[in-house]
């Protein structure tokens, strides 16, 4: 067989949902699964639905498990430097589970293998998506907790912890007070809405207001975001306060690493759209140095929810594809 | 020949003085010479004492320039892609020149290769000194302003522009005032200098004012670290603060690239030593993500002033030595 031409299954397995996909030669999704990942049901049960959703996508694009030329997992959880044990995924409740073995076994020994679901979502965006051509690129993924991964020399990185990526957690504001010092505390979709819902029952003047109907606490992103449409003062400072604290982090990250390209994903940068695109690019270019470091594409996903199984896919193909 | 037995020659290239040595195979320096670097001189006339000075030192080593398996240089600018011309070095007032070909052409076709003076000193330490063993690597060089340089995954990271390491230009206070936003405006020697001289012409108390016989511009940082020494409350605050801010700047890029090592340089770390040392590791471990990556060594240097020379003979080494 060709290097690389059998199909590659690809898993973007999240605390909720599991998308499953059969890509083949040409970068297609050929055949498809979306199931509840059950958390609840443990590492066994768990794995079988996994296992079952694989078979049933293989099954849709008219395959047996035994015609794949692997399987790749993007997980919520930092992964080990071999790329085949889930070391602590908070929301799986998970801890030093070896998922890669363990879905090999239960396929026939399909070889697979894992990595971060951020880092697989920013593999696919850089081979098929909005990072195609790039080089040196960092996604950030703004989303409840903001989210990071990193491609350097046109291979992901994953330092030696294997943790890399994880810009959430850089300090923005070192004289502030502890709980607001990380980006994420600044930029998340969660911080947004729970600062919005503070200001509204400091009885600011929002249209945010009449969106919930008076119960602050039900502010979502997409109110937000329509807020920003339609030229609400508050809901437009909110967001704003997000897109400068990820424009100046991604252009620290870009002074110390020579990026050429930063990609924006997850729920609240995609529901800001190009209104916060915009606003992340100023911040960049007002800090980034040098000044070629402006040359650094700002863009935001092109694949969507299909980044992560598309990225799990062509890793799995990358690392596992034997001639 | 056998594969890199060579002698090869490093170059230390600074605005003021340039440092040359002959490095064999047991990466001992057997020969050497120190020349002020004279940039009035122009380009040419540079380049004739650079090259004289490598003859010098072959000379002391009992060698000719044709028995050197290479040269490689370290220079104050970014450099190309290909690692062989000086794009801006603003104390030599150069631009764009084709170093590594014209100091090749003066010496009769011995090959050449150039990087950034802060990459060949943190890649002499990865190699020979305070880094040995480690794999992703930051050094911090707290002089003038500060420099920095990244291993990572065993191999000098350039980015795109050919900038990575830039460290010193970091936003560390985006609500602060431009003026003070810089890593390298809150924690460079000369940062601290001024800022000493600031205090003591506002009259705060401090023995620093004696040492320099009440003229405050006079502050050196040889001064503060004696300040330091004997418990001087201000050029302890001040000096804290530069640890501080450098902590924090390091904990991030650990964060960002799960680092296993920081080294830290330049004068002003070399002055202040282990209590400076001691503070740069406590605001790192308080800030850094995941808590596993407070097993990241923090160093200091070892090779103080040979580091350049040292790193940059390695990497003429490892880029030009021929079977």
């Amino acid at each position: 067989m060709a290097h690389g031409s059998a199909p590659v299954v690809g898993v973007d397995l999240g605390g909720t949902n599991m998308q499953i996909g059969v890509v083949d030669a040409a970068n297609r999704i050929v055949g498809q699964a979306r199931l509840k990942t059950q958390a609840e049901q443990g590492v066994d049960g768990v794995i079988e639905r996994l296992c079952a959703g694989i078979e049933t996508a293989c099954a849709g694009a008219g395959l047996k498990t035994s015609d794949l030329g692997g399987v790749g997992i993007g997980a919520p959880s930092p992964i080990d430097a071999s790329c085949r044990i889930i070391l602590n995924a908070v929301n799986l409740r998970w801890r030093d589970v070896p998922l890669a073995d363990l879905v090999s076994r239960r396929l026939g020994s399909v070889p697979s293998t894992l990595d971060n679901d951020v880092n697989v979502a920013v593999w696919g965006e850089c081979m098929l998506g909005a990072g195609r051509g790039h080089r040196n690129v960092l996604g950030v993924w703004v989303g409840t907790g903001v989210g990071g991964g990193l491609v350097l020399d046109g291979r992901l990185h994953h330092g030696t912890f294997g943790t890399a990526g994880e810009i959430g957690h850089v300090i923005m504001l070192p004289e502030g007070g502890p709980a607001s010092e990380k980006l994420e505390d600044h930029a998340a979709r969660s911080a947004m809405e729970r600062r919005a819902a503070h200001l509204l029952r400091a009885n600011e003047r929002s249209s945010l207001r009449d969106m919930v109907e008076g119960k602050a606490d039900d502010v979502r992103i997409r109110h937000i975001a329509r807020g920003v449409e339609e030229g609400d003062p508050l809901a437009q400072r909110l967001a704003d306060h997000s897109a400068r604290m990820v424009g100046i982090a991604a252009a620290n990250a870009a002074t110390l690493l020579s990026l050429d390209c930063v990609i924006l994903g997850g729920g609240g940068a995609e529901a800001l759209g190009e209104w916060y695109l915009a606003r992340v690019r100023r911040a960049f270019d007002e800090v980034v140095f040098p000044e070629e470091l402006r040359q650094c594409a700002i863009v935001t996903t092109q694949l969507r929810d299909d980044a992560g199984l598309l990225g799990a896919a062509l890793l799995a193909r990358e690392r596992l594809a034997k001639d």
